[in-house]
């Protein structure tokens, strides 16, 4: 794996295109945290299969346009090298084309929003860099999640454009408890795999093994910790009495997945009282997940990976109790 | 008074079991920014009563099962011994035990959630603490809003948590006039002094008086501006025509009584320019208080004392213009 | 033109009372960002102008009130001289009379509230400084937005104080096409020209030529900006598909316009990298305009100008990539 990664970096030296083939394979690697261009490949891959197999090629589609995007502005703005290279202005583009490819109806005007958006993540995430510089932590997914959202929640206003995938703005009531029925043992794995696969919004079996494979070649723990946040994340919400149709679907487990890769594998050295402090945060984002989907059901809109970022702030930040990897 | 204290301080440095305690008490008495023991005691106290003749004792154990294990998370995630003995990891934790037990049926899953959001209001208060560290302004209670809100809305996408307690989430509409009828001068009286209980979300006349005892212990200055803050919030809330069961209830008081105490007593030095500015300050955080009784109507959750938070930090950033205490 | 300030500036210099005067005529300019009287007193009879011939005096002479209060407020706080002088401390409370002029109904309270409010601007003002200080970037008029958007909600709760001219709360639906039919030419040039009063929340040709004055005796830059922002704005909500009488009563162009003269003409060195970058910013703050009026229709206030500060703190918080004005 090394030796390919070297093959790669060195064809890379010789090519201006390749390196931002490169660019872009690592800003989509880097929606799970993974500064390798391989891991963006399978990942790419992966979103590919899900996209295709559901009839939906815009998703894989306008994910690629955003991250092409994403990428160009960030070089017109003349972000900082390092960054650059390592796929940081890519991820929140990324997710932004998969996001608007699975929520919003195809038209001309679609394209403009796609290419707008991934363009409009460069400044939102360097501005967010800028605030949270003094606090030591990392923006996560958060200029994906409100770019998207004011895009979005946009949709409602304008005509030119068809929201047609989103749920329908509703009133908070509490869950029917009839639609939390205990599952059977298939749906139970079911769900951890789709957990880790609506990530990148895409519920996909496959897909989710093409993921795993794309988070062990750069770091076996990340991948390791995906599966368990995925496992804590889907008993957590059944015993909660989450409905278990969000449950299977993989839509209480994403965030929580998230979670438990970034505490326990990236931003913090891996130990023992790390991964009880790892544990805790992926319960606490399953809360969190429930929270935020009464909080947008008014709105009309998901809530993306804003219980990730949520949680994750506020267990990241107490960083100087922990030590850093 | 000071003898008592000395003798209990004694005590406390030859015994881990007794400054375990001293610590969970002060955490109590930290709700109303008392760094006292006496004070902790004379809350706790006040509380137990006015949970236990209102028939509800799970407000008071959840408080206390809350605190315990905010205060032993704290020491497990090695906090500055200062602000741990000074009971600064405690009062969140205790505050969310007294609003599960307010507002949250009890079952098994009752306690892990109350056991849960105490711990988590620890990394909370931690990550506030590390943002607001270059603004040289307090925490306050916003870690407990900010958890106690997430664990709330929460209970709505949830069936294994009952949120019998909670407000119906509701369409925002203007008050009907009629509800604003004018008070007899005993409900006037009864107002101001609930509007000091429901601090710890009580509405008893008899706490009240002990509240007041465990402020005038360790600091006459803060019982005076609680009394003074609460004459203010019910005449401010009744010229402004606000629903008069809410104002006798206690409910349009408990924000503004908490800003009058810390913009006047605790942390800015006393005088008459800082008197008049904690007087607008709690006109404002009574507008605020009607303010987010609006915002929240929609998701069915409390305000709980985010209008102090919000109110008093408007107010405590402008730090450099006024002597600090 | 300078000769006529500097005589301006030199009788200042002489009289307590014309300096006061001065604060308050370069306030009511920064509502545009022009640190000069002259700019101030033209916008001034724009309002006035607006305000009388609707029938709603109360609009200009609210404002008039707001600003002195504030300034009043901010002498009496002690806040930095230069800052006081340049009027950075009255056209938030400006805005307050403004708002509440327009959408609250007349009463013995309603001077209360205006006066109370304009007066809360300050240690908002203050308090939102001291967190931005850090990152380089100016409030824009984010405590206007706050501390209005406070007020109005808080008229939900309150019987005294009657928000007769707000917005009915309302479900989130998606727009009826019917309401973007194309327009007529006429109805595009009003919708540009009704764009740039609404800064002011004002729909009136003439006194958007007056202020187009004003904005073109202190900067010819900030003027071109103004009108080009507000083309770009209206066209570009008319291919979203936008509503067509929110854009031809310049409810989707005022925050455009803002952003575009605060990028273009204010806050960075002009050339061409800016003014794509200031392009970009204005399409995007029409999307973030129906964003947030989606977001604030089930609460029943308007969305004032938090459009155009949250978008341009977007596009100014990675301000070490232009060079500063």
């Amino acid at each position: 794996m090394k030796g390919l990664l070297s093959w790669w970096e060195g064809l890379c030296k010789g090519s201006a295109i390749l390196r931002f083939v490169d660019y872009n394979l690592r800003g989509i690697g880097q929606v799970m945290f993974q500064d390798n261009p391989l891991s963006g490949l399978l990942f790419f891959i992966a979103i590919g299969w899900g996209s295709f197999v559901s009839g939906m090629p815009q998703v894989a589609i306008g994910g690629l346009v955003a991250v092409i995007v994403g990428t160009l502005t960030a070089q017109w703005l003349r972000v900082d090298a390092a960054g650059l290279a390592a796929g940081l202005y890519g991820y929140n583009a990324y997710l932004i084309g998969l996001t608007f490819g699975t929520f919003l109806g195809l038209s001309p005007m679609w394209w403009i929003y796609v290419a707008l958006a991934g363009a409009v993540t460069v400044p939102v995430t360097l501005g967010i860099a800028n605030v949270f510089k003094g606090w030591g932590v990392a923006a996560l997914t958060a200029p994906f999640v409100l770019t998207a959202w004011l895009f979005l929640l946009a949709t409602y206003a304008f005509s030119a454009i068809e929201g047609s995938g989103l749920p329908m703005a509703a009133e908070v009531v509490a869950i029917d408890p009839a639609a939390a029925n205990p599952l059977a043992l298939g749906d139970f794995f079911v769900g951890i795999l789709k957990s880790i696969t609506q990530v990148f919004l895409k519920a996909s079996v496959v897909a989710a093994l093409l993921l795993l494979a794309g988070l062990a070649v750069n770091s076996p723990a990340a991948a390791a910790f995906a599966v368990g946040g995925a496992v804590v994340a889907v008993a957590t919400a059944h015993a909660l009495g989450a409905e278990s149709d969000l449950i299977t679907g993989g839509l209480m487990g994403f965030s929580p997945v998230l979670t438990a890769v970034a505490l326990g594998a990236v931003f913090y050295k891996p130990g023992v009282r790390v991964a009880v402090y790892a544990l805790v945060a992926t319960v606490f984002t399953v809360v969190v997940q429930g929270a935020l989907n009464v909080v947008v059901a008014p709105f009309g809109i998901p809530t993306l990976t804003a219980p990730f970022v949520l949680a994750s702030w506020f267990f990241l930040l107490p960083r100087q109790h922990f030590e850093q990897a």
